[in-house]
């Protein structure tokens, strides 16, 4: 065992406490508790045993994946078909926050306040087309990712999976007897994630992004891949990790920070955490309108409407990154991402 | 004749010089002419013949509607044409100033530091199409009427038209003989002219307009309209003609002005009508291209990207009502929109 208030003892805590989530919602798998501790294991690295935390890691986030798909279809399609009653003009629902993701924002919804609903009678020809095209595929897409996380909850890696975190709730394989470190050693390692994460965010476009309607995620018109990111969006969900890897690791360090200081910083990421979550489900959306349209024997009329959508999935991603682009400079003015922000704790 | 440095003479001067212009520049006729004659007549009524303005008015605005038509068609083709560049990253050159509209700003182009050209090098299989589609149309369009545009201006209405400009430069049909007003009746009118451009404005829903990404521009995907401005539209378009109104009454009485105060507001309202000028271009080059999405046999790929064009156009509407809202409320809290303004001066 470790020293009591040495970093060893509050991230064994706090990866216990975690592992003990994962293991009594089973068979339910929490994708939150996953990247929270993908997330931890990775900022502290530096304290773990090295090839245990790895691949622990690496079987989290296969994990995270593979259940994950199912879900992203979920809201993917929640979102496609809100987009498409909000632009014809039937009046909309929110939709719910249900269990399936505790950890995000709604799938639908502009900011501020929301989007209106028109309410015109006349709809485009092509729109219930579209929308039955959009709900087929994603319906279809979402069951094929059931069965896969079905059979992945039934593998050997997952079962293994399941002994490390039992392990995890009593024993932290530590990195070669090294001695306990201070407590502070968290902060500093907190830090330096914050440090990457300024970086970056330093390589986005911020200058256009920060110009409302001056994005350039809309500007472009190419033939969609059949899959993986788009290039340009690729930084963005690079944001995305790391923000959520800081709330992650600043849930380690509370207990030595300010109370109301961990909460602002929270309160500051989860925002972001939502802001580029939305970006990237509208990313998602839109390739999936760009795919559906180059589905086999539909109509002019069903293909032009599946345009609109796909614009209008790219706007709210110029969207997001402006509201991006507006919350940042706040948040690195305040000071609590840089090296000085530790100073003036140690 | 009037009084020197009554109203009347006033007035008598800046529409002699107008339909100086007017007849000098024949037969090629210049729409800014044409609207600033229509304008001021309309602003000034009170001192004016009532039969014979409002005949002189109507006979502009047919006349500017049938001409403007051709040079209208023009701006719509390298706007879409531009866009459509723009969105399959081939390399844009800016759209020259020409001739044709003097008045106006260029007709391709976002705020601010303008699009990025992108210089992807992949192009959707659909767009040499839609742009084909769309040269084609429009390029028609703008021949007919440069065919309605000649026989306009062989017509008897356009000779008839011309005399009456002939009449102007040394005569003002004035109301029937009522002795000359003070010239600061000029600005009794142009201040009454200002408070309905507030009431317009005040009408608008700029509450969502000021907050970006959130305007109702683009959500919307009806059938779209075979002819006719879409009603969501109309009162921008509305404000649009007031605020060239204000322009051309502010001429009027300018050497009753400050020059300092007269070159602010000219400023302004040059500002306002010209985001309000790429809106109106901006929601016409929309539904071009949604019309075009329904010509019969085209290919759904085309469709598709005729879709994205018609969502990108709107997204510059709700641009331009984003920059509208937010420039706005300066000009109006200036105050020399308002009565305040006129007791100031008198």
């Amino acid at each position: 065992m470790t020293e009591a208030n040495s970093a060893e003892s509050l991230l064994g805590a706090h990866l216990a406490e975690q592992a003990g989530l994962f293991l009594r919602s089973l068979p339910d798998v929490r994708l939150g508790t996953l990247r929270r501790v993908g997330g931890v294991l990775h900022t502290y690295a530096d304290l773990l045993d090295p090839d245990w935390s790895r691949h622990l890691r690496e079987d989290l986030a296969a994990l995270g994946a593979v259940l994950g798909a199912e879900r992203g279809y979920g809201r993917r399609l929640a979102r496609l078909l809100g987009a498409m009653d909000s632009l014809t003009g039937v009046e909309q629902v929110p939709a719910p926050r249900g269990p399936e993701h505790p950890d995000g924002p709604g799938p639908v919804g502009l900011p501020g306040p929301g989007r209106p609903t028109a309410g015109l009678l006349s709809e485009h020809p092509g729109a219930p087309k579209a929308r039955a095209l959009l709900e087929r595929q994603l319906t279809l897409a979402r069951s094929r990712s059931h069965t896969t996380a079905l059979q992945e909850l039934g593998s050997a890696r997952f079962h293994s999976l399941a002994d490390r975190m039992t392990l995890l709730v009593s024993d932290l394989p530590l990195r070669e007897r090294q001695g306990a470190h201070p407590a502070e050693t968290l902060l500093r390692h907190t830090a330096a994630l914050h440090a990457a994460l300024g970086a970056a965010v330093a390589e986005l476009p911020m200058g256009r992004a920060a110009v409302a309607y001056n994005g350039d995620a809309l500007h472009r018109l190419t033939a969609p891949a059949a899959e993986g990111a788009d290039p340009d969006d690729r930084p963005w969900r690079q944001v995305w990790t790391l923000v959520q890897q800081s709330r992650s690791a600043l849930e380690v360090c509370g207990p030595l920070l300010p109370a109301a200081r961990a909460d602002a910083a929270d309160a500051a990421l989860e925002g972001l955490a939502a802001t580029l979550e939305r970006h990237n489900e509208a990313a998602d959306a839109a390739q999936t309108a760009a795919l559906a349209a180059r589905t086999p024997r539909i109509t002019p009329a069903t293909a032009y409407v599946l345009g609109v959508v796909h614009a209008d999935q790219r706007l709210e991603v110029e969207a997001a990154r402006h509201a991006f682009g507006t919350a940042w400079p706040d948040l690195a003015r305040s000071g609590w991402l840089t090296d000085s922000w530790l100073a003036r704790l140690t």
